[in-house]
């Protein structure tokens, strides 16, 4: 049984109903990509998902906080805060490939507790929630077991984002995992919880990218940490280690630590 | 009006018509995966997707020849010669995700005349013939403009992908381009007809990654080339590069030849 209102989990999935909507209108048009201070893009799409959501949760709920990528944050230190990214993989979105989407995430007293990963496109939606087993598209979901590390899939968003000390540590795990992939966003968050990804290894994150998939992997019976083996939470430092497997997490994160 | 007739046109749309049924009966299935003697990964779909394919052609047009990812080659010297990769991005198949696709090629006295890259999971197919517009799901498209090098999205399959020489080279490229994402395996030639997808450098690819990829992106009026600027065939190296814009791919022939 889950201990979060259920109007919350209907709220959680109200949004994600209304920025997919405002995502497909925009896919595959030919809009302006902006870019930030730190260089990276975004679009009409970021915007006008992430206001979609944002009102929608401070008019039926405005005693809780919010934090979101394109918006900023208000009331970070309340019981229940919404951490949002209305389209993570932007640059995926503006190639137009669909490995793009929202995330949805929900803290209570600083604890993931709420998850949603929505492929609008594709028409698949991840709900994970706290005490209950994470659903795709309304169907129980569970990560696999992986047998060893060598044979273990990993996904990476890009090599690139490993710089200084944290490409070394990239480079140790990679040498020992079997196959590593990349550019799947976080779909390849989905992709675990559904038992064909094992290993999720990522530097650089914000509360926005793994808030949401915390609860979503969590449900599913998988293990997502930050490198140091803590759970997560709004300040964590953003390396990230997900796994289905926990024996292959603690396998990894001895290599991250060596 | 196509130079080539129509009953191959027919041909080659019923045999992704064909692979895409089994490749859909096996997408996120627990299937076996196997491993050549190279080291990458095979399942039935690949093999029975190409075993269904090579069926079809040799049944209907037992005078071409037929170059497959999975099961060899006949006759490549005949007038017409199909090429074939049921399943081009395994890695990505195996992990659930759907960028993959079924690439079939034609060659007309080893040119590329003929070209389809079907994805089954997405219902998304392009149809590149000499002649002819490129279409994707029965629209004609076209490759976009693009202004600088600076500005242009890059795609590859992975950054492992160089090695050595080609690895310097890749650098260099990279280091002019806007931005640089992976993981969409032929996706990405899709994607670059439809005008999001600037560049696409590759190497260590085979005819089978490259021969129908080389008529959609022509008929969109893209550009692609060995990294010698020559046209595609069965003897070429397989490093490739593509482009929406030809000005773009004269400069980077440049920085490749530096």
């Amino acid at each position: 049984m889950s201990k979060i209102p259920q109007q919350l989990i209907k709220l959680a999935n109200k949004c994600a109903d209304a920025s997919g909507k405002i995502i497909k209108k925009y896919f595959r048009k030919k809009i302006k990509i902006n870019l930030k201070k730190d260089n990276t893009p975004f679009t009409k799409a970021d915007i006008e998902a992430e206001k979609i959501i944002r009102e929608l949760i401070l008019k039926q709920e405005p005693n809780c906080g919010f934090v979101g990528e394109e918006t900023g944050s208000i009331n970070m230190n309340r019981e229940y805060c919404w951490v949002v990214d209305p389209l993570d993989g932007t640059k995926s979105f503006i190639t137009g490939k669909p490995s793009f989407g929202t995330l949805i995430g929900l803290l209570k007293n600083n604890k993931p507790v709420l998850g949603i990963l929505n492929q609008p496109i594709l028409n698949e939606r991840w709900v994970g929630i706290a005490g209950v087993e994470t659903k795709y598209n309304n169907k129980k979901v569970r990560v696999r077991k992986c047998k060893s590390i060598k044979g273990a899939k990993m996904y990476a968003t890009s090599p690139m984002m490993f710089q200084g000390r944290n490409k070394k540590i990239y480079k140790n795990v990679r040498a020992k995992i079997g196959e590593c992939l990349f550019g799947a966003d976080c779909y390849s968050h989905g992709l675990m919880s559904l038992g064909f990804v094992d290993v999720i290894l990522e530097a650089n994150l914000k509360p926005w990218d793994y808030i949401a998939s915390a609860s979503i992997i969590s449900g599913a019976g998988g293990k997502i940490t930050d490198w140091n083996d803590n759970d997560l939470n709004l300040q964590s430092d953003g390396r990230i280690l997900a796994t289905g497997d926990s024996n292959i997490h603690k396998q990894i994160i001895k290599i991250i630590q060596k």
